[in-house]
């Protein structure tokens, strides 16, 4: 027996194309809809708000669907209750579990909405008793355990969308667009004044970066920007710190010569090296201690007092002592550097992009510099879909950004 | 004071490029030379032969040329001893340690030449003793252990570069060749005769596949190539496992409708829902034989009786309880699965054929298939220098693939 | 002073994004509005219909943005009547000119609506008394002759948007989509399917192809749909027509072995030889008929009495003796051969591609294939809306395409 | 009957990997060939020479294989003298016709040496008499007429190679070099030397641009480059000046706004209305003496008394008056301002690019950016083997090269 419920969603529903994202998801879920009511904005300014009765073959696709549509921004007219069910095995959810959106959720328990710690995508809703309440928390798949509660179906959980501000002068339009076809000295400007931003408001900037940055030769523009406070956090893997170090020892990475720009085929075995350097130097900051490295990305974290967290992948050499070999670990170790960040920059990285865009919250401001226009594309199918990408040459977007954010930063 | 020494390679080093490649080396690393000799092949068919002597600046800058110049397949006139010194610290080798080629590779000790076990790049080796005599492996950084007795520097060692043969009708030029102007059909049967080879030699065939090979449509043609023999392993991550899981749970994979080729946006939750589920039963095989996994890539695997090695990466959601979270226990997984390899086909993934060339002989055929030029020119860029790019679509490529292989294999 | 008109359109305004797109022309033209009435469908196969009334800064600014809304199926609600001027320079259209749409369009002079013949894209609206009446046809700019009337603002102008049919079976989703992360098997059956439907509908099958269908090995498959009758007119350039004449004579093309696949640097003298043989014969045709040309696709277009138009390129060398040097003059020898075209496919050429999306009405079926995504966004980006990218391999794609629809077709 | 020829080449043979080309070509041509001397260079400065003796089944083969060899700066050590006949149709040269290379080129008739005049590849050699000698100069295809004198076979032909000069501070490496992962300031600084140099010799710099350099917002420092004296030509198409008039006129370019670096996504209606206004005015010069045109980078090269050659295709809008609509006379056009260009960049435009490395002596140092590494890769692919590509995004480039060569420059 088919069962439906009535939803509602509100915002600039037709110019965001949110209500033809909508319709669509219903379809694939091979759901059905009536639109009761859709009080159209009559100016440009106004929001739009569309109540819509939606049905499914039983209440299992009913629930799934519903969840669906939160990551649009919709909600039950009439939310109800959460129910929540004990999870029986470390690991896994149980039957029916809410999937999490990266919007801000609310969870209502007994009558009273709680604010769920920590959104982030693809998660379970854990409650846990606080007080003569709740906490309502998002956990990851692999962290659950034997005996927590865990939400199950859409019941009880609202969510609110960021609002787009597509007139904002300072950054503009946030949603997902990719092209190498726009002007892109106005595109570093808007990334600049949205880490003055986040600066000016108490907030941490995140970067997430890739080996690209040390090859194009803008190592020396990050440093610039690392020491003039706008890096609080790196995310990377052990190939840019690896590459970034070699260069340092060696004045080479992966066989470019960077005082000349002419390329240098492999030469993979002062990548060898500089990883055993490391290595019995202890870490990276052991090593910046001793005296054995002292120029650099990695180096300029150390002394300036920055966060980085570096996660392993299967294809790296070494590792590097301080590159977290479990990914799930890594992970962990991400999670626990979000706090305060109110403005990532992505660069020249796909796989952590894409790490990162699964734990961040949809609030925050994001984009991702690339040359490869699949890396932006990629991000943005993954749900990220406030990314904003720029497909542009990395070295001179570092190189013009730290001209426009480091005041006394001249070219070399 | 500075150090020189006569090396000496033999092949056809003219049209191969390899003389040029090798002065081109010894310039990066600031050194000079002198060539001695030069026999050159008169005749098309004959091999060339230089001797040089190369100058550097000291000895350890000599011995780290030398090291460079054997991944070119050249060896000193007078190749030594080896020397080794002892490992004083656990995952660090000894200073000027032997950093490797994946070329196979002898080493001389008291006289006497001892092939080396596993030839692996970026790795050191370790010489035990055995019987009246020794043998000597191949060891990743990571795996060393205080006390072990490690090669430094380049003496003692001796490389062989295995032969390009341009004019084999069967499987014929094995350089790094990327492109995307190639007849395709063409490349299509070479892959498929040296598969057959390789089966008929006894040889296993590896395979390593991102889940492009799902979201293109090719699982049922890589489902007929496992029933048909020609899949001995698999090396992916979470993601191909995930996705074709998914796809037999739900028929979707990653939001695209299969049966319609009709492109279904994101749907991430069935993936979410796809990972609980085979937690839940245990694992991929646990899932197979309750019944609950009943068709796709894995399940064939799995009944067929076929090896895979999933490694995890930091993108992962999950994971499924079969990857390995720990990417060093992943690497030391896959290189476990080597013995015996006689062809090697990647389809569809950067991050995971780059792995698997770090760990892969130079001797073993290697075909990298992507719609992405980028991908196959980083694996040549990496070492796997015999590795042969063929830029196309992956979907297409494998139909066509299992058309050439599998007698009744017909499109649905 | 400011000036305002009411607006409406009909259609699934919601789920196809197009009233969205609508508000986005209004904000680049300055221009404002309020949305009078809003109809939804409520439910899912319903239209729904929208009133709006736009207001820009003055008359001349209204008159561009209505011809701006146009193009996404906008019509006044009180069209009015043609107002038409004089063109007073040869290949200038007068001040205020109507620039016209792809779309079924109609005109209204002194009360009826006339249809225009020949929708085109960035063309101005001629005028001719014809009978009692009036013809009304599409005229590029360079084709104005003083004296034509032309007509202008978008007073007296409707436009019929084509109904995107999502659930269609045999040819679904015809929406720009670029991915190159689909089932392509499908893809292909659909192509073929939309092949056979326009020639069972007594429609003519357009190509338009690039050099890769001769280097991708595809010219035996593309000689195959000529033979069963899947190409009616062929448009290209000098270098598809060259190096398959060149693949004919010589048995290569840019340097590639076909018959190895193994590559062949340059070779570019073959290329020219070709060129002057050609240019000695007098024609395409007259070299077929001298008995100099046995083979290809040229050959096969020629002797299966099909058409084809070469123009050419400031890259051209040669060029054949077919080739319209001059390209306004090519692109009218294009338009010629319009008539009765009901499906159209472009394989591996962004430039003829474009050139094609540029004058193709909007109700032609249109697929892209291509291997760079580049080339079928860019299609997109030119208002060829209807177009449907497919990223893969133009030469296993066409290979297919031969299996599915020539019986017979065995590869060699 | 075989034949057979001795040649010689001279030169730094084995690390410009020039020898391994020549066995290839000899290969490709079915040939065979004995090494008869090859006296190699013993250190790294000298130069070495090897004589060969290769043999081809009849005269014909072998003198094609002796042109082919000719690209390479093979030469005959016997030149003999030169062979001509009499062209018997317009615009077709004589069978047997020396194809040329962009090489320096002599001719030997009557035991004396004639320099070629304009060398450019794919040509014939046409043969004047001239006081009491002769004049030769390279004559392309279609501009044969009957009764000219065309040279046949190798014979009585050398060319010479321009030498690489790897170790050159300013402009170091020019050998076909793709790559996005260089130090991008570093290269951006070389090519401001190179128009420096080229300057100082008083020579003319050549730009050949595409319509990207508009959409990328780099407009203003092109119009700074051109006032400050660094661009003398530039060679283009339609919509290079169509969009940079638009945007002149509209503040638009294909719908990007320029100021905020929000993205339009149409808005061709500028466009068409851009081509009209400058065809109304008469041309491009006729419209800024008008006034009607007052900015951008076709106003400056018009006020600063600069040449450009606009060349047509069939993708062509309007085209404005400028255009050069017949595809042979543009290129008339584009030869005709070759003389005493001393450095030539291309900037996000592969046909134009293309078509310009037709025609461009190989000593002309050559420099392409683009964004997108096929565009480089095709360039060097045509025989333009000393262009140097660098792949990063021509937005940022541009800005980088003003910074770099005009002292006032700001960015707005």
């Amino acid at each position: 027996m088919s069962a439906s419920e009535t939803v509602e969603v509100t915002g600039h529903l037709m110019d965001s194309g949110i209500l033809s994202a909508i319709l669509d998801d219903i379809r694939e879920y091979d759901g059905d809809y009536i639109i009761d009511r859709f009080d159209v904005g009559h100016e440009a300014a106004d929001t739009s708000r569309a109540q819509i009765t939606v049905t499914a073959e039983d209440d299992e696709a009913l629930q799934r669907l519903l969840m669906r549509l939160q990551t649009r921004g919709v909600n039950q007219v009439h939310p109800g209750e959460a129910t929540f069910t004990e999870a029986d095995m470390d690991g896994v959810f149980p039957d029916g579990f809410y999937s999490t959106t990266n919007l801000e959720t609310k969870v209502r328990i007994e009558g009273r909405w709680y604010d769920v710690e920590n959104p982030e995508m693809d998660c379970g809703l854990v409650v846990e008793a606080q007080g003569d309440g709740y906490r309502v928390y998002t956990l990851p798949m692999s962290d659950v355990r034997t005996g927590m509660l865990v939400i199950c179906s859409a019941s009880g959980v609202r969510v609110s969308i960021p609002v787009a501000d597509k007139s904002s002068a300072s950054f503009g339009f946030m949603e997902s667009d990719v092209s190498s076809e726009k002007p892109q000295a106005v595109l570093v400007r808007q990334v600049a004044e949205g880490m003055r931003e986040a600066r000016a408001a108490g907030k941490k900037v995140l970067w997430v970066g890739g080996p690209g940055v040390v090859h194009t030769g803008a190592a020396p523009a990050m440093v610039a920007l690392v020491k003039a406070g706008f890096v609080d956090v790196l995310f990377a893997g052990n190939a840019l710190a690896t590459h970034d170090i070699e260069s340092s020892l060696y004045g080479t990475s992966l066989g470019i010569d960077l005082t000349m720009g002419q390329g240098v085929e492999h030469g993979h075995e002062h990548h060898i090296r500089a990883l055993n350097t490391i290595r019995k130097a202890g870490s990276i900051k052991d090593a910046v201690d001793q005296g054995v490295l002292t120029g650099g990305i990695m180096h300029a974290l150390v002394t300036e007092g920055k966060k980085f967290v570096l996660v392993g992948s299967v294809r790296d050499d070494g590792p590097l002592p301080d590159v977290h070999t479990d990914v799930i670990e890594g992970q962990r170790a991400m999670r626990a550097e979000l706090q305060d960040v109110g403005f990532c920059l992505m660069v020249a990285t796909m796989l952590h992009s894409v790490a990162t865009g699964n734990i961040l919250p949809a609030s925050i401001p994001l984009v991702c510099v690339d040359i490869n226009p699949a890396t932006v594309t990629k991000l943005a199918d993954r749900g990220s879909s406030h990314a904003r990408g720029i497909v542009t040459d990395v070295g001179l977007f570092l190189e013009q950004l730290a001209l426009e954010l480091v005041p006394d930063y001249r070219r070399a």
